[in-house]
């Protein structure tokens, strides 16, 4: 099309359109009547897979268009008017879904991260903060944590650590909810030692990405005990997110919830970005974060930004106080390993 | 995959999913890299094209995945938070929306309708009851009338009408939007003598139907007036309306704007629909409401109804107070000709 | 003052201060100190009155400044997201808040309505509508039941409206909220047959009216059943509707409901109220609403209309078809007899 | 009453009624009938007093019950839907109105403060991350900078730095609103030196403080632009603030401004916290924030603590990580010279 194609294009995990097993399935499923909305056999299909692979035989399952939307949706239909959300103060709901929280009428409460991680001492500080002051009337209440697996900065969360958050959560009342837009990344990467079926079985709410993980579209929203959210399809629909032709998911996820073919995609990334780091780390250059997902993130100073830039696209992420630029890989299904061998070439000083 | 492909199906106009050469479309760019947020080069050839078609030049064009949250968006962006929008009683965005116009704080002010029409008289005097009540400052200020072209009920609006309305609103600074979740099927119909430039011209702000008109998802909102709403790329981001893979809409509505092919799709519809409502008719059947688009509403007493259900999948509207039930045949792009030939069969007595 | 104070003054119930009782314990409790937010030993000893005069030991009271904003308090409080208020066309909620149980994020369902009053028939009706469509989901879903007692148009709920009404919202699992902005004025009413009691026992919440009965301002919002609204209180402070000096309220309700003060407020009222309706229909003049309370509805013709006006201060309610106009007079507790027979002499032809 | 009658009391400065003069005004014209909502004579006059007092003579000013609602409707109605409001962390309504702000919409950006103050330099850095971030339509615009005046740590900033706050809003297209709750204590503060007048000119919207400042309730709204905000008076009543007799505060805010009465009970309060500062220092206590108006804090060991709270009411502030606590004295118009002596007594070691 353009100079887009031409170069090494590791600037996100969204930039290609569907892996092409669901292109298929889409095309092949393309003039079948469906019911709308979610009620079609594929979507029942899709939820029945995910219900197995979760291990929550009773989950209620819906899918969604967009990752902002499953978090608006699932903090609307959770909270009380008076509650907020606890999440990182680098969190996707505190700083980059445009006020979305907010726009539903509940305040972010903000914890320390490291790496993009919260603790569970930083949710049971922020609850106890609340507890013990004579003024907690006059403040909005801590009535979930907002996690994500893999973060923002591709870390992933420990089975011990989100056992820990989530006895924190449910000892004080408050639900635990995981944004998992690159779930699939997590999942397939070695550091893991998280299932789904600890998610489902930790978690009060959760979405299994699809837009960063191989669909044209479409994030799977998991409430693994049934009539948890009553006339959440409600909810759905009043935030304008409900989908007249559901299959569009449905047809998507039963796809990628077929043959294990979710857990391959993560598979490709994964590789392709432990190639990456080894290569930069092998070329002398730093890593700004210990990120073992499909997001690579390098500081550069401004020689090497510049001639990596010639040839290699990327994503902004900081400027650091010492002058050098942090800048981020992201693999994902699409990645090519060739383009990953021919960044061997740029990288070599 | 069972009974629901058996049937003759005219149950709703989105139950196939998108028309092949948008399908061919999509399989074809899947593997291109292209920029989110639909900032990529399929997008921006879509909305040149549209505003080629509009006549509009300087029209701000954003792809939203559906028509609530379409509807939702373009309500808050363009309201006061003290206004409410007028509509019919029987609009979309007073009845089937779950509430999603009120969960962004506005009211919507119901007007008497005609078969789905309101009209200007009514318009007016809404605005003319709020500005000749002396406790007008406890009421919720009609700040812009919502209408449909083709309406819920498949009926047009004509050009006469459009222009008196748009007359109505404008002089009393209100703004006038048009849902055209259908639009292809009033385009193309003999009876509509309403274009593109002239919705462009009249109203504030309007949206055309991918959905429900040959599109996986996807409707276009149009600004005809340049930065008409400043930062709606962040209202939509706020509510969560915002898809990161925006080359879906781009690449389909592209297609759509492409040699006529959204004018063809309608005309489909439209020559199916009208040879449904000869048929009827010829068949000694009463139509419920003079609908000259894709939607045909018939009356049916008990026997008709029984018979004909047991071929036919149609939508239920409503029970008529002398006992018959009135269902809709809806038409589209995908439906089969021969499909409508089979119905002659099960309508002959 | 002013021309204000040369007419006859019935032009509302809020024209006056606070009853002389009100004030003076105000002014004698002033320099005390007293804890803020409605935790002082004044709004204490009133709760308890309020729960003794409704037979209701267990319920929750919170004192807020005004109507509306106790409407919305109580409206959002317990409603759930995706539900809305079922209310007369002509309640207050539905046309006289400047949309603000919208602004909450709710829609008001409006009922027909007869002089003001809505029936149990017309609520199990709105309730069954959204049951038995198929499409229930895309709609708001019934919640709540709004009442006033009395009415907008001075009527009154008797006691076995009220019980059936309570039943139809209790068996489909709708809440019942009445609005007692006036209800001095109903109790007080030889044609009541409700008590408090029974409203404690029929409601889920309501309000006792304050600023239109006595109080300089302040309405007492009633949840029979303890913590039928967890967090109310955080609800008051979230919606701007805590006042720091809560005393302000405690004090005037503890007045209120001290050696029934509250009940000969209502009665001097209706006192007032029953000989301008005698006297109106002694001098040939139409009531054009038979309203037992301290509203007095009067059909005028033009002529009347300018006679009376040159005299008297009325509130104006809506033009007739036949070309008369509907006028308010309202009697509170502070109307003086001396002004209602002065009427007599401007009413004389 | 009780026992909080017989300690020293500086709990707060909202312990007590009205000022006797507001009280005495109150009774005095209680019984005139006046127009409700705030067009009564009353309120009108004390806007015209207030538009002197500020040298602003178009000033649109409007009176509500209190701070927190105050906050709201202003922020709304200045704010777009995508806009947030900037805030030392400390603010007010960042952390102590129960989430009002985000029930509006609106998120709060948080900035970092010293003593309760923001800096014109941690504002522009707001903007300016905001302007730069290549992201920044996904994330909230700062729209408006939130301030106190005193802060809420009873702190004050000096003309030079309202200056230079007020220029880098504007030069970036943000609004300045400052919160006045205890404007009559900064005012009569000799180390004060910013003047209604510079308020008003230096801002876009602030509030004149009743509620702690010699009223029962009321705050002063004012916009020094004419019709800055179009509809406000709709805007208060869609939040439920609208009071209905509006003479309430009208009247009390009538008297505040006449014969400097507004100046006088700052300057008593003031006196008597210099007093108090001046004890402490003297009898070897730290104070823990340098203000100087009526708020003053200071630090205590666990026997100071003791000793004092059993003579003294004073209000929680927050624990030190020496163990130390911070407490505070809060004086006002009611506090008793005889108080602050009997002070000395229990200081005394």
């Amino acid at each position: 099309m353009d100079d887009l194609q031409e170069k090494l294009w590791f600037a996100s995990d969204y930039m290609e359109g569907a892996h092409p097993a669901l292109m298929a399935r889409l095309a092949e499923t393309n003039m079948e009547h469906c019911a709308g909305y979610g009620l079609d056999v594929y979507s029942e299909s899709a939820r029945e897979k995910i219900r197995v692979a979760c291990d929550a035989p009773d989950a209620d399952i819906f899918f969604l268009a967009g990752g902002t939307q499953a978090n608006a949706c699932v903090i609307d239909a959770v909270l009380r008017p008076y509650q907020g959300v606890m999440a990182a103060e680098t969190g996707h709901v505190s700083t980059h879904e445009a006020g979305a929280i907010e726009y539903g009428g509940h305040k972010v409460l903000t914890l320390p991260h490291e790496a993009g991680k919260v603790t569970a001492a930083s949710i049971a500080a922020c609850i106890e903060a609340w507890c013990s002051d004579e003024n907690h009337d006059h403040m909005v209440m801590p009535g979930m944590a907002y996690i994500s697996q893999p973060t923002e900065y591709g870390t992933l969360y420990s089975l011990a650590e989100l056992e820990e958050i989530s006895h924190v959560c449910h000892e004080n009342d408050a639900a635990l909810y995981l944004d998992g837009a690159r779930l699939a990344y997590a999942l397939a990467c070695d550091a893991n030692d998280v299932t789904l079926a600890d998610i489902a079985r930790l978690c009060d709410a959760f979405y299994i990405g699809g837009t960063k993980c191989g669909a044209l579209l479409g994030e799977a929203v998991v409430f693994p005990k049934h009539d948890y959210v009553p006339h959440f399809f409600s909810i759905i629909k009043q935030h304008g997110a409900l989908l007249a032709k559901g299959r569009v998911c449905g047809v998507q996820f039963d796809e990628l919830f077929t043959d294990g073919l979710y857990g391959r995609i993560g598979r490709v990334a994964i590789d392709a970005a432990d190639r990456i780091r080894a290569l930069l780390v092998e070329c002398g250059y730093e890593l700004a974060i210990d990120s073992p997902t499909n997001q690579v993130f390098v500081a550069l100073d401004d020689a090497q930004l510049a001639a990596l830039s010639e040839h290699v696209e990327m994503g902004f992420i900081e400027n650091l106080p010492d002058g050098r630029t942090v800048m981020r890989f992201a693999t994902s299904w699409a990645t090519r390993l060739e383009d990953v061998d021919a960044l061997r070439d740029v990288l070599v000083p």
